[in-house]
Parts: structure tokens; sequence; C-alpha cells
């Protein structure tokens, strides 16, 4: 893969060090994050954890003889992509079709596009790659308006478009509600054998918040896989049965497992937010998954975070408050405030953990408001280092993340196409 | 102003149309959004409502005497910032060290940096800079640790530094709560001659949410300005008095006007917001500042919101409910969600205006959820243009965005560095 190594880093943007650099010679520069020599905030990426995760997930995967198609848009970094592909991802699912043709232009080419494709330009960015027949794309159709535009589009240009009829929950996203939907979609389709090859049947779970509901769409999803697979509507030598998120991918593993066993059906899983994980919704995914998955129960310990971000405490105006340069621009917050976990004082050894009563109660674009004790150690200067609590709102603030060994020196830098 | 105008657009990421362009061939490619040359979601500043509001916030600012710093935080955009010094601009306020080191690589040489500077790695970027003798810059202080951390640092690399004494509300964000502790932070500047020269005071009035309250705190800066000014504190010929965020500027005005008359004083207002307006938060200041402040009641109407989104209808899965191609990823959701404004079919004449009950119910990264009359025609393909409610977390999600004349044909587009 072409991840444009050797491309030089001009120094713009938040979060790098002094200098200038390629992506292959920052490791060389040696920035030490505790020393003052990253401009804060910065994100980083423990190496560590993220082997660590990669490994987990592996594993895991492996054990229900399924395929990983990790979920690109988390992170849009194609040096992350590229890792999750060496660890042995069948592919890269993505949403949108910028995001694929950014990740075409890093060296991906097999490519599950987890959404409707509808507009002319984005059908024209998708055609585009298709000229390359190397290249490996499928993406959604729901209705039968999408199916015979997409049939008009590609037909014109003498391409076949791979599709995936897309299940949805009532009251959910996108999908076909029921089976009579999804016949007239998979008819519409059929309309346009040339223009159209219908490859598998896709679901979304994520969008449901108990598990009893996504065991029901689940089994519905693969009803109508089996009803469709048994009327001989998908081309190809394998069909393709795909679910899953980052917060139920378990259950998705334990409900598509034993379909996986004809070796006429591919499974493929999209979790995307397993590589760095996080504090907030994630963590209790993985609480859940490790109390309830027999694969998960028999593993070492679960997935660990490994997007941070650092940032300096700008001002103590008041006894019980402190003021962090750390702000919406450079954190998600809405499944929750980054949580402090670390405390550096430059000079000092090491960082410490941050006290558990150390919280930010609020925050602005730039700023982060920091609710302590009147009496608490903490002075202008000294560094906070946050857990983060949904990585994809995380990641789209930062153009670069630094990855970074246990010392917190930095080893290497990640890009993002956002 | 150097602005890279021939830098090639690689056609990397979202919201742009097909082929290749560099900023300034961009219009001559006429990508017609509506004809469905542009990828969606994008996101457009229009023209005229960009040129109106320069104008208007012109006339406001010289109506009073006073200067402006736009706040670039906001667009972190150098066509942007252009556009507002080559209408008259004092320079651009910033809020953080890589920002200032983005704009002055763009060709700006006069930055109020309102914020503290405290981490080492940020004090080099600025110190960086400073070697040029032509960039005029000045930041914030409101503790002795930090006053004391600036003048061994700029001392030791024989820089002097500008600085403004920051004020502050109680409760409120960074800047000092009363006389004493400014006395301490003054004294510590002091301390420092050679590395630190006290040249102004700056509040940022926009913490707080009442106006009694505002023009207390206001009142209070200029007082404390006008004590330092008679006790001789202030290095150069001119002292600084700033404040101003996009919510108050009216009563910044009113209520530093008169300081402006002292031709040793410059009262520079810093609203950044004031450039493409929006339908949420700004929208109300306008409407009350319209109502109260004489001069703006003299002017013709108000600011127009000039930053939109179009996106496209993905799926209509069920009747009351569509699925629209626009996510958290695009648009600010923090201070409202974006408002349809206009309904679009491929291959009619004009958008029409959207009906007043369709509305956003929620939004996820990449979707959102558009609630509507089970009878209403909206289509899977129709286009959807969008208000927003928050500029700086929505121009934060885009790399690039379009600009369009009142056809919504493409004129330009400008970049931005976040």
């Amino acid at each position: 893969m072409s991840t444009e190594n050797s491309t030089r880093i001009p120094l713009s943007g938040k979060g790098l060090g002094a200098g200038t650099a390629t992506p292959q010679t920052v490791a060389d520069l040696g920035w030490r994050l505790l020393e003052g020599e990253v401009s804060l905030p910065a994100a980083v990426l423990r190496d560590s954890a993220l082997r660590h995760n990669l490994a987990w997930m592996g594993d895991f995967i492996a054990a229900y003889g399924l395929e990983l198609a990790p979920h690109g848009k988390t992170t849009m970094s194609p040096e992350l992509f590229a890792l999750q592909l060496e660890a042995g991802a069948w592919g890269i699912t993505l949403a949108t079709a910028p995001q694929v043709r950014d990740a075409y232009r890093h060296g991906v080419r097999r490519v599950l596009m987890a959404n409707q494709l509808v507009d002319r330009a984005n059908m024209a960015i998708v055609a585009g790659l298709l000229a390359d027949a190397e290249f490996e794309f499928c993406c959604l159709v729901d209705s039968v308006a999408g199916a015979d535009a997409l049939g008009a589009f590609f037909g014109e240009r003498g391409l076949r478009l791979r599709v995936l009829l897309e299940v949805g929950a009532a009251g959910g996203r996108t999908g076909v509600r029921d089976p009579a939907q999804a016949e007239e979609v998979v008819q519409a389709i059929a309309r346009w054998p040339r223009a159209l090859a219908l490859a598998g049947v896709e679901v979304y779970e994520g969008v449901l918040k108990e598990e009893a509901g996504v065991r029901a769409l689940l089994r519905r999803t693969l009803a109508q896989f089996q009803a469709l697979r048994a009327a001989g509507a998908f081309a190809g030598p394998r069909a393709i049965l795909s679910g899953a998120g980052s917060a139920w991918y378990d259950v998705v593993a334990e409900e598509f497992a034993a379909a996986a066993k004809d070796p006429g059906v591919q499974v493929l899983l999209r979790p995307g937010c397993y590589l760095t994980h996080d504090a907030g919704a994630y963590r209790r995914a993985d609480a859940r998954i490790h109390a309830s998955n027999p694969v998960a129960r028999r593993m070492a310990d679960g997935l660990r975070p490994a997007l941070q971000l650092w940032a300096c405490v700008l001002s103590r105006p008041e006894p019980g408050r402190a003021i962090v340069g750390l702000g919406k621009r450079d954190a998600a917050f809405d499944a929750g405030l980054p949580l402090p976990v670390l405390h550096h004082r430059p000079g000092t050894e090491a960082p410490r953990a941050a006290p558990e009563h150390w919280r930010l109660g609020s925050i602005m674009d730039q700023h982060a408001f920091l609710d302590l004790d009147a009496g608490d150690d903490l002075r202008v200067g000294d560094l906070l280092c946050f857990d983060i609590c949904h990585p994809c709102l995380t990641f789209d603030k930062w153009r670069h993340l630094l990855r970074v060994d246990d010392a917190w020196r930095v080893t290497g830098v990640v890009r993002t196409y956002f």
C-alpha cells in the first residue's frame, strides 16, 4: 500500500512538534511530549494499546470464522487503514463516496460503502474508481428510486455496480422495513442486469439500544438473506452478509456465525471504534461483551483506550476552577466530556493518576472548565491527559495524530482525510 | 497577501466537484450545485451574503470610531482572512499558537492571540514568528506563573513579547477577577522588562448571558485599563483595549467608544461569526442588537446567513421520515440542529422554500433524520439546503467550502486550516 510516507508534513495545524518532518522521519526527531516538545493540545495514539486492540479483534473475529471490514469513517486515516489490512482485515468499510476516493488514493482496493449512493456527483466519484478492474466495491440500496437511479447512471457508462440490499429497523435509519419492501427493491435491481449486481444483504443494528431488538433485527436480516439466496437472487460466487457497528459486534457474530459455515457465504463485520476504543459508550459495551459473550470471556482483558488528548492548564482563576486549553474543536463532546486520567508537571519524573474528583464541568470551542477542590495542587503550565468518549468525533477534529510509546515519546504520525 | 492561490486542490475530501482545480480555476470549471456537479453534502458560502456582512460590520465599527480584529478561529480560512483585511480589518484575532502560525504562513502580519500562551512548544511557535520584525503580535496573561514563564522563555531568546492583561468575570473563564489579582500580574510582567511589554487590557464578555452583567464587566475592564494608563503601565505609543465576541459587540462598542477618542488608545473589537452569521444564537443576538443599538437601528437590515449546507435525501423508509446524507461530521449540533430552508428536485427550475414543519429530529455521524408529514412530496435524490446554528463548529468540519453565486454556481473555493 502506498501511504505517501515520504510526504513532507508542513507543520501546519495543531498537535505537532517544532521543525518539519515526514511520517517516516518523525520517529527520528524523537519529540518528547512530556518535555514540552509537542504543541498542546495534541491527540495521541498509544502504540501498545493499538497493537493490543488489533490482536484482540483479530482473535475474536477468527474464533467465529468471520471476516473484518472495519469501518474507516471512524479514523479516515490511511496509516490506520494499512495497519488493519496488514493485520488481516478483508477490506475497509466507508460511509461516503469522497471517503472511498481518499481510501483508494491511499491504496485501499476493497471497500464496502455502508451507505446509500444517491447523488450524481457521488455516483461519478465511484464510477471513476470502478474503471480500475482491481477495485472491489459494493454499496447499499434500500429503495426502488435508488436502484433505478443507480441502474441508469452506471448502465449509461457500461459499468456494473455491486449492491447490497439494506435491511433496517422500524423507526430506525435507512433500510427496508419488511419483506414486501425488500421484494420491490430486489425486483428494481433485477431490472438493470447489466448495470447492477445484487451481491448480498446488509444491516446496521447500531440504531437499536436493547439486545432483544438487536437480535430480532439480525434474525429478520438473516431470514431475508437466506430467502434471497434460496431464490438464486445473488450474483457472484459468494454472497455477502454484513452487519455490526462497534457496540453489538459480539451479538452479530453470534447470530451470523452459522451462516458463515457455508462456503458460498461471506460474513463481514464492520466495527470501527475497536481500534482506539474509548472511555465512554464503547467501554460500557466492552463490559457487556465480556460479561456475556463466550469467546470474549475466554480471552484476556478487553479493548484498551488508545486515543488520548493532552492539554495544558492555562489558568487557575479561582480556587475550585482550572481552565484547560482543550475544547470542542479538539474532542468529541456528544457522548460525555473528556475524562482527565493523568496529571504531569513538566520537570518531574512521570505523570501521576489524576484524582478521581477532577472532572470537566463544561467545554467551549477552545477551552474546558475543570472542577477541582480548592486545595488541589494543579498549576498553570501543568499537563493533563484525557480519555475520550467518542472516537469518531474526536478523530475528525485532527489532521495529524501522534503515535506514542509508553513513555510518551512520539514514534510516528498518522494523517486523517475528513 | 500570499494565499497560495495556485495550489492544486487534489480533490481529496468532501464537498467538491469532479476533476481537479486550483482555487483560481474553480470558477472556470463552473460547477453547478443544483445539477449534481458537486459531491454532497457540501458547505457553501453565498457571495452576496458575505459581501453584505463585510460591509455591514465595516459600517458599524466605523460609526463608533473603533477597529476590527475579527476572530479567525471561526473560519481558519486564509481566503476569508484576506477578504476581511482587504475590507479594512486591523488584523486577525486567533486562539492558539498553531492558528497564528497558519495565519502567518498565509500572509497575516498582525495578530491578537486572545488566549493565554502557556506551554513551551506553543511559546516556541510564537518565538519563531517574532523573528520577523514586521510581525505584530500580542497575547494575554492572567497569572503570575504565566507572566514568569513567558518572561523566562522570551528573555532567554532575546525577544520581547507584547502582552495584554486579561480581565475575567467571577465564575467565568480566564482573566483576573479583581484589581488585587491584576496588580500582582502587572507587577510580575514588570519584573521582565526586556522580555515582556504590557500593551493593554483585554476582556471576553461572551461567557456572560445577561446584558447587565456584560456591562458591569466591561466597565470594570475599562476602569482597570484607565488606572493602568494613568499609572503609565503601558509600553508603546498606543495602548490596546479589546473586547467583544460575536454576541455582544454592540454593547462593547457602546461602552468602549469614549475611550477610543483618545489618540493614545486603540480599541479592537473581535467578533468572528458576523462574516457568515447563522440561524441560531447569532440570529437571536442580531435581533436584540437591531432592537436596542442606535447605530444598528439606523442601518439597513442586519447580518445574513452566508454559510449553508446542501445534502441529498438518501432514503424515505417510512411515510413520516426521510434520511438525509448530512451528519455530525458535517454540521454543528451543539446549539441547534441544521434547519432546512430550501428543497430542490434535480431537473426542476429552481429550489423552493422548504415547508416550515420540516425539521431535523436527530443527527448521527453521517446521517440526519428529517421529520415530515406522511403526504409530503420529498423523494430519494431530492436536495435540501440547511441554515446552520453555530459557524465555528461547522467550519471545522470542512477543509474546503465553496463560494457560490445566487444561482448556486460555484465561483470559488476557500480552504480551512484547523
